[in-house]
């Protein structure tokens, strides 16, 4: 996930006319009011918390790709639910509805069945991208519980460990734990199981810079270190990463999602192409035994931060606190921050849209 | 974890003598029968799958230098389970009992959980070192559930990235995935936080050998491949392996367990010392959606592995399966194996035990 610290230079746009706008984009491709909003907040969380791999002008071009491919999302599907025996789980055919309208409901869900079971799970078979993953859990975590979510990359683009050939989707992992009256922000561990993204390869050739090593491999299966030559990313961690890659496929594989290597593929007739997700949320009294020095258990969550992060890790960083320093930023700029050239793409969304574009140079700098 | 394919020799001894031996060395130690008997068993199967590193040897050492430290075990221990009102979550207070036997019986309740809830959790305040967490979501997995484990270890040696002290375990996580019909074995991911284990750097310093790079930090928290001055141990896959690890530590947090730096520390009053597990089942049919090509559930899992091991990736292997060719291996040879130097350890304590010793002149070498 690239934040905001980086050397690129941003302007603060409001964000009532960067919501209106992915929301109009979406409602002018054919979506539904709700679904139109829900993909408009997590653009609008991921752009604030410094998330600009899974912005809204990622999630727009995503939804066109795929829908130019014939395996896009679906406006106006329905989420079936399937009834179950188990009381505290809930399987759901998406039916390729919008990924981050299903994921917000999900996680809902979930929360409910945590509140009475102490544990929940969804698991949605049929899904179509939902972006920042991070964004679900964080919001889970800061209401006060304990969220994961993982789910399948739409191509297969990860060689397994000691294997030549993608057949691995990055398959992200997001955890998020309930600290915002420990720490400020909710500890939110979200990453995918490659090393790079396969968009860090295409930027490394346009800059002519080199890759990490042990990031990618050519079409062989050499590894390599020459962004013109990779053809497929490598796990990281190499067996451990490739196990966590892995645990996403598993799941996957029990959900009802197909091969790995078809899901970007062309439609074949009795087959599946789409993403599975995964959601679990935990309540932290169904977990909570007795606490040292009689501590509450948020008192004993901040003294083992503080722990952790004293003896001289005064420079470690928590996760999620790069997201929260991001948003924080944001705030205090009254607005979402997004470089020259990220505005110049969501002009164009508005000139589609026909409504009125942004001028950079009325724009403020952001602080 | 290190495993049969080494450069090791390997002799065969009798499974029923060395079961009798762990189990009686536990009872001469104090412990109940069925305490004696789960430690054994725990012993027995990590030693046929090869989990050289979690074998009895390892696990009757950590039991009396514990205890030695105050910290230890306390036989004939009762847990307490509280009553709570969360349907598929149980709390427990584990009271320092052996924790081979706590983990046993916490993987027979989520899986008593998820056959009505489809997912259950059990959560374990003031726990013992259970040693092989693989064993245990293993067998859950052989019995069909999807299993998860994890706990924090019992001394802080891995530094946060970015960081320079160790305030936090090696930490390991456990996942395993019911697939011996679909592979002829369960997918186990199993494996610490940390590069490497503590345990490596004595023996890299003991055979003169480097560390590798990115593994250990020195004393001023320097990274290292020095053997004499690494001081501390790096988490895998840099801020993704601390992530993982502190995933773990926030658990822990949240259960009961007090500061990972005083976890190894003397006792102080009013303080907790101990570790915490947490374990969680999920039924599969709790997350079954639909299936391509009319297959089963198991024959899409099956589908999948075939299709992430296929396209040239013949020489990747899953997770488990070591432990699974280890295991056939031992029951090829109608015994564990174990070398000159383990078997002599072994013969310590049947000496210890008053009970007949071994002769490895005796014992068939492992084919």
């Amino acid at each position: 996930m690239s934040s905001f610290e980086s050397a690129d230079r941003f302007l603060v746009v409001p964000r009532v006319w960067h919501d209106a706008l992915i929301a109009a984009t979406y409602r002018r491709r054919g979506y539904a009011e709700d679904e139109s909003t829900a993909a408009g907040q997590n653009a609008a969380e991921a752009a604030r918390h410094g998330i600009r791999t899974h912005n809204g002008i990622k999630a727009l071009h995503i939804e066109s790709k795929h829908r130019a491919g014939g395996g896009g999302a679906v406006p106006h599907a329905a989420v079936s639910r399937r009834p179950g025996r188990f009381s505290a789980s809930e399987v759901w055919d998406a039916n390729r509805k919008l990924g981050q309208i299903v994921a917000q409901e999900a996680i809902e869900t979930c929360i409910r069945l945590a509140e009475v079971h102490g544990i929940g799970q969804v698991s949605v078979d049929n899904a179509f991208h939902y972006l920042w993953g991070g964004g679900y859990v964080m919001e889970a975590a800061r209401r006060g519980y304990i969220a994961y979510t993982n789910c399948t990359a739409a191509r297969a683009e990860v060689v397994p460990f000691g294997g030549r050939a993608p057949t691995l989707g990055t398959n992200p992992h997001s955890w998020a734990f309930p600290t915002c009256d420990v720490v400020g922000f909710p500890i939110v561990i979200d990453w995918a199981t490659s090393v790079i993204a396969m968009g860090r390869i295409d930027h490394c050739r346009r800059e002519g810079h080199l890759l990490p090593p042990g990031a990618a491999v050519d079409a062989d299966g050499a590894p390599t270190v020459d962004p013109a030559k990779a053809a497929a990313l490598l796990p990281f961690g190499a067996h451990k990463g490739y196990g966590l890659g892995l645990v996403n496929e598993l799941m996957a594989a029990f959900i009802g999602g197909s091969l790995p290597t078809l899901r970007a593929g062309d439609s074949q007739p009795g087959e599946k192409h789409t993403s599975t997700f995964y959601f679990q949320v935990i309540h932290p009294d169904a977990i909570a035994g007795s606490f040292a020095s009689g501590r509450t258990q948020r008192e004993n969550v901040g003294a083992v931060l503080a722990d952790i992060l004293g003896h001289g890790n005064e420079n470690a960083r928590l996760p999620g606190q790069n997201e929260a320093t991001a948003a924080a930023r944001s705030d205090a700029n009254g607005g979402l921050l997004f470089t020259a050239a990220e505005i110049a793409e969501l002009n164009l969304l508005a000139t589609e849209n026909r409504s009125p574009a942004l001028e950079p140079a009325r724009l403020k700098p952001a602080l």
